[in-house]
């Protein structure tokens, strides 16, 4: 850890980013991002139980009693960081690590911790392959704004594809919802560009750091993007856009985003790998349909038939997304905010009148009857004599 | 029953129709054809617990003992019968039967009725709204091969949508499916075009009698139907292809095909009506979607987010659908037979209680107040302080 983190230069470098905090764990944390991949899971796991800066200790000091049952625990094994060991310590270099903050304090970018009011808590769900650290030009409070829509595509876009990103983008950041994308070429351009349009709230993820804009033809709109909204990395400046981080950036899309929502991408498209981050993490996913005759619309279709996509063909339908929550996709069943509304007003335990489950949800007596009707069909709730209940619910999280 | 079908005209008509078949049945389930409109349930209850003739007697006789008794059970009740036989009166005339039966000789049409080795069971799936009879010019074998599938559409179908019907259409006959519709303009012509112009298995229900060619813009397409494939009506030649003729007919097809693929749809479109069949029955039902900006694919998407309808893409995914049986489809959506049930015992201008529709349709009180609630939901049904009533289909046909 000395070695990493014992530099003069890198303790001044990492003041300046951060003055008016306690640096060790920030450096700390930077070293890790420097030296590890994003979503290493062995260091994620390091770094959950002893913290960023012992988990440096271990990562480079002898091998601490505790830490192999930890890992074997964590389900990684022993191996897995004498493996992981051999990947980190040629990047062990405090240069890296100095040269990582002075890059960022040269383009303006602030380090974002876990802890830090703008750390956006989303991200937390990804558990040991959660960031170390976020790196962000522009507004960081874009990360916590809420409502919060991802809205992803392929780059070999059609200008279908294009004119229903801008639209829905368009749309939603002129009802206050931030945009969150991956800077692209094709649907994420088109969608960064309508939120720009409106609001500026957007939020562009890079595979690569936050000082390489990436690709070199969106030169341009990243730079608007990091002066109006915000342009966010896990790898720290100076770091290359690899095949390995755009898939590892796909999971920050998928967990930032209440939802995701898939506009184009063809059969084999990279996007319907943020779908399944999105999926996987319980985030609702919505698929816009196109022309079946369209090579760019096959990955939506694919996304609506195998894995429970909603159909979305409007900014109405990506927002009535998040009132679904997790694990209500596969019987994807409407979205109506009053069901909420009225779900939140009952107990798994009490039984309750219509008229008090009325007042409560604000609704009126005959919508609260005729949801009740249809939410018994559907066996979310029960009635008996001492009126209404709800049914605990039997999903997976 | 005399004043109907003791005129020897009459008999002689039938005989030259059927020469090989004992006619008296036959001859009933003509009458019944003339007098009643496709899915008069009272009308069905009567000839499945009597038999066709005995429910002419009754129909046209006295009351006889325990006939109110026999629709109470089925929910009609008494008045339904008084009121039935008001509708059924004014066309009991034996010439309306000898015409039916002259102009079905004239242009070469079989009369089928159940039993006959070409008799669709598929249809009787409809219980009392099962057609008496069936009218068909071609070839009646079409009815009864395997597999079949009901490819409907909007009339005003774009250039797309007549595209999609087509490669549908023809693959799928080329692998030797029947294809299934309605001989209307837009999507069902571009079906039925294309299976002709593979392996001619295609059937076409029309609204009116078969032998009028309807839409008149068709006249050449419904006479090649009849020359290579088949063309079936309901009701007898002659008759006029009313609104009615048209919501019903759309039962026939949805019950006859083993799926129902929706190719174009305007958000309120006629085919959607179909695809309530085809989901009430339990039939697999899919759409195809299309461009979201494309105001003729709005009921498909429509289908896909509401109806819980298969995205179909492909000839391949259309025969998928069978694989699915009832009820299987993704998280398949009922399919509520008890939903009908209730339909039926409602009224579109009478406002009903919930005991006076438990008690018509045989199901609980319960029960019935819980469709209620969904059907209320779904703009079916309406509630004021009269009780209930059912709200007009306002689709086109």
């Amino acid at each position: 850890m000395e070695m990493l983190l014992g530099d003069a230069e890198v303790v001044a470098a990492a003041r300046r980013l951060r003055p008016d905090e306690d640096v060790a764990d920030a450096l700390a944390r930077v070293a890790w991002s420097v030296v590890a991949e994003p979503g290493d899971a062995v260091a994620g796991t390091l770094i959950g139980e002893l913290g960023a800066a012992d988990a440096l200790g271990i990562a480079f000091g002898g091998s601490r009693q505790g830490t192999f049952a930890l890992l074997d625990a964590a389900g990684s094994g022993s191996r897995a960081l004498s493996e992981a060991r051999k990947r980190w310590r040629p990047r062990a270099d405090p240069r890296a690590v100095r040269d990582a903050l002075r890059s960022a304090h040269d383009v303006g970018a602030a380090l974002l911790i876990p802890g830090d009011p703008h750390w956006p808590h989303a991200l937390d769900d990804l558990g040991v392959n959660a960031p170390t650290v976020l790196w962000v030009r522009g507004r960081a409070e874009l990360l916590v704004a809420e409502p919060r829509a991802s809205l992803v595509g392929a780059r070999a876009s059609s200008g279908y594809g294009e004119h229903v990103a801008a639209e829905l983008a368009g749309d939603l950041a002129a009802t206050g919802t931030v945009i969150v994308s991956g800077g692209a070429y094709g649907i994420d351009g088109a969608a960064h560009r309508a939120a720009l349009g409106v609001s500026g709230a957007t939020v562009a993820f890079l595979a690569g750091g936050v000082d390489r804009a990436y690709p070199a033809g969106h030169q341009s709109l990243i730079r608007q993007i990091a002066a109006e909204g915000a342009v966010v990395s896990e790898p720290p400046c100076g770091a290359a856009p690899t095949k390995w981080r755009f898939l590892a950036r796909n999971r920050l899309i998928a967990a930032l985003g209440h939802a995701t929502v898939v506009i184009e991408a063809g059969w084999r498209s990279g996007s319907l790998n943020t779908a399944g981050h999105a999926a996987a993490l319980g985030r609702p996913l919505g698929a816009v349909p196109g022309p079946v005759t369209s090579a760019a619309s096959a990955g939506c279709h694919r996304l609506l038939r195998e894995y429970d996509a909603q159909c979305v063909t409007s900014a109405q339908e990506v927002r009535e997304l998040w009132g679904m929550g997790a694990g209500s996709s596969s019987s994807a069943r409407p979205v109506d905010p009053d069901r909420i509304r009225l779900l939140d007003a009952m107990s798994t335990r009490a039984r309750t009148s219509v008229d008090e489950l009325a007042r409560r949800s604000g609704l009126g007596p005959d919508r609260v009857r005729a949801l009740l009707g249809l939410l018994e069909l559907e066996g979310e709730v029960q009635r008996d004599d001492g009126g209404w209940r709800r049914i605990p619910a039997a999903r997976g999280a």
